[in-house]
């Protein structure tokens, strides 16, 4: 308390309410291109795949943070009407510069309806 | 992943070392007085009870969170350098007004070092 | 761009509709005790002395920042609905050990209708 | 107090020294492509344009704010290390939907050893 959503596969689901539930709240990292020691790596984080969030101010995508393991590295915090009031997907971009042979990305999002949701990790090895 | 690291009591504990670790990490919520429908009721949040934190500009208490169930409240975001680079006590003082007839008070606290860490729960009987 | 809007002394002021606006919007400070070097200092800070502002989910104040001159030394940022949705004085009290000979401390508030506001400096003076 | 340091065009400064502390603490604002009414635009905010700013954990870019005049839209906060404690431009990409004719986007840098520094206003027109 308060739960940690973790993402579930929505093709293991069955009702299109939940896929839509899951999907829209989970973050998604995309890296872009490779990782390589001591450069810059473009990160990105997108809350659903597939289903979009609603942007009301009483029912929005509050914040991203982005992890390397245990390891704050980013965070995002928005304001409900940035999306335009309507259904959308919260996204950030950060750049990172990795040091160490791999990183454990994994992101958390919040929405203040519906708590806290974690995203699938995602390794990265990183070039010597 | 990030591991939700959970107060456990430390009197269980037998390493001093470890209930150090665990103490000077978990937040410890009070509430300040009874809590009414309505009216405003002080919160206050401290990390660590016997033990304190660094406060190194590599090594501190970067934030508390305090949530009601689900649903965050408020948070604090801290600098180091705030309490003199010394070992402390970081504390947050929040105002909440509660307006259902109970509380599910929990808090979150950031250490850059060790992650996140929750406290015990506190439930709160709002008085109608 | 954005402003910085500052406290003006109320007084000076002839309508009542922008005695309201002015100080509603304006973090007070309040320094709990004597400050000396070394030693834990309450700093309290609360939007509006005699005039309350909405708590409403499109019209709430969204934070509230703490600076020692140039340097932000905490920062918290709330939730509409955490004040029941009732017209309040949003307040927050932090923790800080001073170090040096005098604080400067100013706060700004931020809302998310009417922007950021600044506060009055109060200046500490931290006995050796 | 604390001061809002203002981006001043550095082919008009004459000491280097002055050039890269300005340069490295302005924000950039880069708007991807046109904006048209409804669409998502892509902001990047990036610190430094020909000068790069320092990565240590005691003198480093925490945060990025983001407004369309004096409304915040977005906000991203930094930890130092995530750039490698080397110097680096600090940079964010936030996503967000125009519904105006409008918009006049302006950020806020905070470097935690010299202050609030804000970008030049980048003027968008929103294709209706």
């Amino acid at each position: 308390m308060p739960k940690i959503n973790k993402y579930v596969d929505i093709d293991t689901v069955e009702r299109e309410a939940k896929k839509d539930l899951i999907d829209r709240h989970s973050p998604f990292i995309t890296v872009e291109g490779d990782a390589k020691v001591g450069e810059m790596l473009k990160v990105n984080i997108k809350m659903g795949q597939e289903y979009t969030h609603p942007d009301d101010f009483d029912h929005f995508i509050e914040g991203i943070t982005l992890f390397d393991g245990e390891t704050k590295l980013a965070a995002a915090s928005f304001v409900p009407g940035t999306l335009g009031n309507e259904k959308s997907h919260a996204e950030v971009t950060f750049n990172i510069r990795p040091m160490g042979k791999k990183l454990n990305l994994v992101a958390h999002g919040y929405c203040t309806k519906h708590g806290i949701w974690e995203s699938t990790p995602v390794e990265v090895t990183v070039a010597q």
